[in-house]
C-alpha cells in the first residue's frame, strides 16, 4: 500500500522508522533503495509503475542535493512524502530540506521534518485513514497513547516537583 | 472534502490558489479563517469536528511563527498540509517554514514550499486520487498539461534559438 | 507565582535551571509538562486557568517547531517567557528560536536565548521585582554577585598575566 | 511606568507603535532616544536611574549590532524588553535579532519579533497586568477584540467562499 | 558543441547570457527548455542522447528545488555546468544553490554563482579551450579585455581622485 | 597615507564614503580600482609597493566572493581594512562578509560591517590616531559630534513625546 | 594533465581523494600545496605556467575564506574546479562555499559540494572525456559500477524487507 | 601598548593566543577580564582610561550577544579589534560575529574571523608596524616564516606525490 524508498543504504537506519510505525498501524508497505543519481532508470520505472502495482503513497528519503522525492513526484500522480536526511557531508541538513521542500508549482512533495521518517509513516497512515476508518481509528488511538505517555512523564516529574498543575 | 484555513485574511491572496486548483480538479472544499493565536477556541473546534463534518484533508497556511498547521494536526487524525507564507515581517520566510516543517515525532505536517498554496491543493488532489480513480485521472491529465505547456514554450524559444533539441 | 512548563521531559535538564534560580530568589513556582501537540486540551486548561490559580508569569520551553509558548500566550493575558531549546533533531536551534520569537502582532512572547532557562527565571524575577521591592533587591544582589564572581576570575587571570588593569 | 528608548530617531516609526498601544491600554510611559554607541554615558545614567525614577519596565529597540537592550539590562534590575529592528544595512534583521536575543546567563533580555514594537508594548502591559487587575482586564479585552476582528474577516471571506465553517 | 537547457522559459533572460558569451567565443551551442519535473522523459532523452548528438558540455539552469543539473549529470558522462537561478518564490537563492551544488559522491555538477549563466558560458569555453588552442586563445583575449575595461575605469576614477596608484 | 581600493567602479558609491570621512579628518589618501580577479598583477604590484610608497593603511572593498582584501593582506605587512559590499548578485551580502572575514591564521583582515566604508575610514583614522595625537583629537571630536547629533534628535523627539528622560 | 592543489597540508586527507579517483580513471595528475595567502608568488607562478606545463584542468581546494580557486582562475585560462573544505574554524563550511562559488562575472570557478574532492576528480575526468573517448568510456563504466553497487545494496536490504520492488 | 580583554575567563584559551603572538612580535600588552554585562562600570573605566594609560590598541573578545568590543569602541578613540568567540550556547558563532561586525556608522570595530585571537594579535602588530619599522620588519619576517612552513609541507607532500610543481 505504501512504498518506502531511499537514495542509499546509509539512509536505512532513519528510513526503517517509517516501516516500523506502519507495522504498528497494520499498514502494508514495501521498502527498497532507489537512487535518483545512481539508478535513474530504476527510479523512472519505480515511479511510473507505482500506481499500477497497487501503491497508494510513496515515502522517499534522501540527503544532500536530494532529488529522489521530487523526481518521483514528477513521474507519478500518487502523493509523495519527502524525508530530508542529514547525511555526513550535508550542511546541517539545509541542503536536503530545501532540495525536497522547494518544489515548483505543479509538482508538490509533502515534506516532513529533518530525519522524521517516523512522521512520514504516520502521515501515510493519516492519508489512508482519511478513506479507511479502521486506520483512522488506529491513528486516533496512537494520539491518545502519545498523550498517555506524556501523562506518565508528568507523574514522574511530579515526584521531584510536587508543586504542579493537576490534570482536570 | 478539503478544508482550507489560514491564520489571517492577509493570507487569502496566496491561499485562494489552493481553492482555485481544487475547483479545477472538481474537488469540493470549504475555506475560512482560523487563527491559532487570535481564535484558539475556534481552532480547537474546527480541528476536532473536521472528520465528523466530512473533511478528509486540511490545508492550513500561516506566516511568521506559524502554529496553525501543527496545532490543527495535533487536534485531528486527518492529514494536514501546511503552507508556509512569507508575510510582511517574516525573516525571508524561514520562520514560517521552520515553524511548520519541524514538527516533533508523532504529529506530522505535510509541508509544501513557501507560498505554494497551489501545490497544497494539488497534494490534496493526489491524496484523494490515491483512493478515487476519477481524481487520480484528473491529476494525471493536469501533469500532461504541464508538459504540453512546456512544449509550447519550447516551440516559442525555438524561434529565437533554432538550433535546438527536437522532441522525439 | 511562576508556572514553568515544557513540551517534553527531555527538556527537563534545561528547564529545571529556571526552577533552581527561582529557588535562589525565593520565588515560588510550579513545574510540569504540558505538550502543545500531544496534550493540547491540557495546554488549553493550563493556560486558561493560570491567572485564576494565582500564577503571575508563565515560563514555557520547547524545541523544534516550538508552539507551546505562543499558544499559551494566546490563551492567557499573563506574560509568557519562551525558552527555545536545541533538541536532538533541531536545525542548530533555528527552528525553535524562530517558532517562539516571530509571534504575530497582538500576542507577544518574551523570548530568551537558546537553552537559556536560567535567564528565563531571572527575567521572571525581574518582572516580579518591578512590583515587589524585596525581589528587586535580590535581583540587585544577584547582579552584584555576578560582578564579584568576575572579579575573582580577574584575580586568577592576574597570576598568569600580572600586567593588567587594576580595579578602581 | 514604562520607558521606551531607541538607538536612533530612524527607529521612531517602528518604536512609536509601542507608545500607541500603551496609550490604548492607558499605561503611562516616557519615550526618548538613548544610543549605546553614541551616548554611552546617557545610557548608563538612564538605566541606573530608571527604577528610582519610577519606571517598572524598559522597552529598548535597536538595529544592526544592537547593544542597547542588553547593556541597559546589565545596568538595571528592571525587566528589559528588546525590539530587534531591521535597519537599512542590516543583514535581513539577523544581526539585530541575535545581538539582542543571545544574552549570556545572568542578564536576560525579553526579546520580541523583528520590528514588533507593538508586541513589546503589549508585553509590558501583560507584565503590569500580572500585578494590576485593571490593566490585565484591558489586555483581556484587547485579546477579545483581536478575536472579534478575525470574526469580521471570517464573515467577509464568507461572501466569496460561502462554503465555510460556522462559528459554534 | 554546448547544450544550454533550463527548467522554464522564465529562466531565459538569465540563461541566454550563456548563449551570448558563447557567440562571442565562436562556440556553437543549442538552447532549449527541458524541465526535470514537467518533462522528465524529455530530460532522460536529452541527457542520454547528448554525447551521441555531438555535445561536449551541458549547461543547465534551474531555480528553487533545482533538480535538472543533477539529474542530467546522472544520465550522461559529459560534464554538466549548473546555474542556480533566484526565481520568484526562491528563498534568496539558497534552495537553488544547495540543490545543485550538494550532489552526492559519484555524480558531480560544476556549479557557478547565483544567476551566473555568463560565467557558465565562459567555463564551457575554458573546458573546450583546454583541448582546442584557438578557443583558449579567445578566453585569454577575453581576460585581457576584462583587464582593459578595468583600466579604463581606473582612468575615469582618476578624474575625481587624481591622487592614485599609477599602472606600472 | 591611506590607500583606498575597490574591485570595481560599481563599488565607488560605497567606497568613496571612506574618502569623504578621511577628508573630514584631514587624513591624506589615494583612491583607485584594483581588481583581484581582473587585474591580479596590478593587485600584486599595488600591495607589494604600498609600504614603500608611504601608505600606512589599506582599505579594500569588494562584493561577492571578495578576494581583494585578503589577497592584499597576504602581499603586504600593512594593516588591511576590509569592506564587504552587497553587490547585485550577492546572497544578501553573506558571500562578501564571509570571504573577507574568515581569513586563515597568519593573515588577518580588519573587517567592518556590510557596506560600511565610512566606518573603514574612521577605523583608519583611529589607527593613525593611536600614534598621532592630532588625529586622535579629531576622532574624539567626531565622537562628541555624534553625541551632539543624537542630542538634537532627542530634543526633536521631545516635541512629540514631552514625557522624556532629561539629560543630566 | 590535471593539477591538484590545496591551501594547506591539513586539506590533504580530503584532496587526495581527487588523486585516487584520477588514478582509477588512469588520468595523470600532479599534486602539491599552493597557498593563496602564505605563498602568493608561488600561486601566481603556478597558475601562469599551468597551461605551458601541459595542464588541462586545475582542481583547487581550500577552507574558510577560500581564495585559492578564484585567484588561480583569474591567472589562467584553464578551467578551475573548486573544492570547498570544512576546516576547523569554518562556519559549517558556508564561508568556504561562498568564497569559491560566488565569483564575479568573467572569472568562473566550477564549484563542487563541500569536501567533495572525489567529485572534483570525476568532473575533471568528464571534462577530459568530452574530448578523449577512452576516458569518457571509463566514466561511463564508473557510472555503471555505481549502479551495480546500489543493486548489491538493494539485494542486501531485501533480506530484511522481502516485500520490495524487483528490478526490471 | 596593547590591551587584551575578554568577557569571561572561559574565553581565555582562545584569547591568550593573541598574547602569545604579541610575545613573539615583542609587543607589550596587558590582559584581563572585562565583562560588558557583568562589570559594566569596569568596562567604562577601562575604555575611558585606555589612551591615558598608554594603550594604543584594544583587542576585545566575546561570545554570544557580544557587546564588549562595540561598547569599548564607543568609549574610546583607540582602534578596537573584535574577536568573535564560538561559546557553548552560541548558534554556530553567528550571534557573536554579527554582534561585533555589524556596528553602526560612526563607531567601527575591526573584526577578525571566528576564534581568531591569533589574527587579532597579528593585526595589532601590523597597526603598530605601520608606524614603527622594527615591528613591521618582524611582521614581514613572520610572513616569510609562514611561507617557509608551507614550503616544508610541500616537500613532505612530495614524498607521497612526487609528480609536483617545483619551486622556481
Amino acid at each position: 500500500m505504501v512504498g518506502i524508498i531511499m537514495g542509499s543504504d546509509s539512509d536505512l537506519p532513519i528510513m526503517k522508522q517509517a516501516a516500523e510505525i506502519l507495522d504498528e498501524f497494520g499498514v502494508e508497505y514495501e521498502l527498497t533503495i532507489v537512487s535518483a543519481h545512481r539508478t535513474p532508470e530504476r527510479m523512472v520505472e519505480y515511479a511510473q509503475s507505482a500506481r499500477s502495482r497497487g501503491l497508494k503513497i510513496i515515502i522517499a528519503g534522501a540527503g544532500g542535493a536530494a532529488h529522489l522525492p521530487g523526481m518521483v513526484a514528477s513521474l507519478t500522480s500518487l502523493p509523495v512524502i519527502g524525508v530530508p536526511i542529514k547525511s555526513s557531508n550535508s550542511i546541517d541538513g539545509w541542503d536536503s530540506i530545501l532540495s525536497i521542500l522547494q518544489m515548483p508549482n505543479g509538482i508538490p512533495v509533502a515534506t516532513v521534518a529533518l530525519n522524521a521518517a517516523k512522521n512520514a509513516g504516520i502521515m501515510a497512515a493519516r492519508m489512508i485513514g482519511a478513506f479507511e476508518d479502521e486506520i483512522a481509528k488506529r491513528v486516533g488511538i496512537y494520539q491518545v497513547n502519545l498523550k498517555k505517555a506524556v501523562e506518565e512523564k508528568i507523574d514522574l516529574v511530579k515526584k521531584d516537583f510536587p508543586n504542579s498543575f493537576d490534570k482536570q
